[in-house]
């Protein structure tokens, strides 16, 4: 991102995946998994948006080889069950800082595919899946259907965050204002779905529905 | 595929796309998910086989940048729940597509690892890969064992497919003909293993029948 | 490997894959799939630890494009089905040689990494990988939570194991004996493990001994 302060860059980064990799922990906790575990399903969480990002644009995976994202990601994972009580308190503060980390991944995803010269619709979605590929995978390796395929509003801001970089880059403005308002919309749709229950109907109940009529 | 119509194998290749795009949406309503997460799925669904087939090949993923495939596979994702009772009674013809897919599908994918020198075997595992990883992918995702890992007379036939193509074109014919008769024969080994409930039997039974000797 | 008889590491590599096939195998076995699953599953087994690796260093998956890998993970995977008590009455042995091939694998995938230039921490994490991702994919293949996250002393002697080489390596030695060492630490570690039911606590006994306190 040109004109972007780098440390400011990572020092958020580095939040959004220390709390990316607590929820990584948390599910090893309840999978059962054992201290180890719990640490590379955290790994695993913080890291695998931007894994998977880079796999698909073509390029070697930049978070996994920037050894801090990988330090706090598995710090976090070391401290979640050790502070689950304390964790449990705070949830709301975490799903607060969650959302954060959504708004930025889905941005930093975004542009890091404009950087590439992918199509407007691949950067859109790869700025998406930066954003919720982590937690995807995670409830894959627990053996649970993913819970942001489920509900609770999750990907739609992750992908209204990205659509606005991508839009605003398209049309020619290469001003740091629009990556911020992309990150603060999609973290303020997300504590606006999370206050208000917001969400989509099931596909199961819309197909209910049709078969009653 | 040197010879062919491009525009040909596009539609009949976003036709492909489209139907294993509705198998996605259909199982997301099955598992669950909201509107969105079906469309996610279908995404997967329609373009997981062709990704995972590049990523392994070692070239970016084409069929993630083509935001052709991205909208069939999404929108058919979306039209599942919708349409979800009329697909239950178009289930026949949509298993015909669906063969007619893996047919498209396993050709493609070996053409594409024999334009890029790969080995023998890999080229008629890439070709399957093509056409059964989407599906492998759908049902992990919605935490069920993979359809086409237990049975039902599916992966064989896409081996069958690529291996004419590949077997062909190592052979110095480099004619159209046998990518078609490749589909062909994929496409009516399908349909007939469904027609006469073919398949083999399933690892257990074998290892059970050894245990009683 | 500078200075390593490349015959032997293959021979090696190829027992350590025709093992880990067995156990995708006998997974097969175990999740119903059919005698085509199950190979397909074996082969997953097989190769998949050296093909995250290669994807995650972002070269083409070597292992993949060596047909001997393909055919004796291939060969295992249709094995285990009709030998299915011969392999559970020699599952003792089998033990040994998977713990051999977790030597071997964390040895091969720390020293690939290191080829390529990446960081210590990407070089130890990537041998790791290279020797427990097979079977963490065989186990989210079946649906089942990957036995190597839940416990069972098997990550922790593959890090290790890595550790060693990557250590090495890095204070300037390019001695074939550091890469020897590691693999027989990480076997020795895996059999004592197995022996005395080595194992870290799980996180959820951790988090609820927070709670109690």
């Amino acid at each position: 991102m040109p004109g972007v302060n780098a440390t400011l860059v990572l020092v958020l980064s580095l939040i959004g995946v220390f709390v990316f990799g607590l929820s990584g922990g948390m599910a090893g906790v309840r999978a059962q998994l054992d201290l180890f575990g719990a640490m590379l399903l955290a790994v695993v969480v913080g890291i695998a948006g931007g894994t998977i990002r880079d796999v698909l644009i073509g390029i070697p995976p930049a978070t996994f080889r920037d050894w801090r994202y990988l330090a706090v990601a598995g710090g976090a994972g070391l401290i979640a069950p050790f502070a689950h009580p304390a964790i449990a308190r705070l949830q709301r503060w975490i799903d607060v800082l969650d959302a954060a980390g959504l708004g930025l991944f889905c941005v930093v995803g975004a542009d890091t595919a404009l950087a590439h010269h992918l199509g407007f619709a691949d950067c859109v979605i790869l700025g998406m899946i930066t954003a919720i590929g982590g937690g995807i995978l995670r409830d894959v390796l627990v053996r649970e259907v993913p819970a942001i395929l489920r509900g609770g509003f999750y990907a739609i801001p992750a992908l209204c965050g990205a659509l606005i970089v991508v839009t605003a880059y398209r049309a020619g403005s290469h001003s740091i204002a629009f990556p911020i308002v992309g990150a603060v919309v999609c973290f303020l749709m997300r504590i606006a779905g999370m206050r208000y229950g917001l969400g989509l109907p099931s596909a199961a109940e819309v197909a209910d529905r049709g078969l009653r009529r």
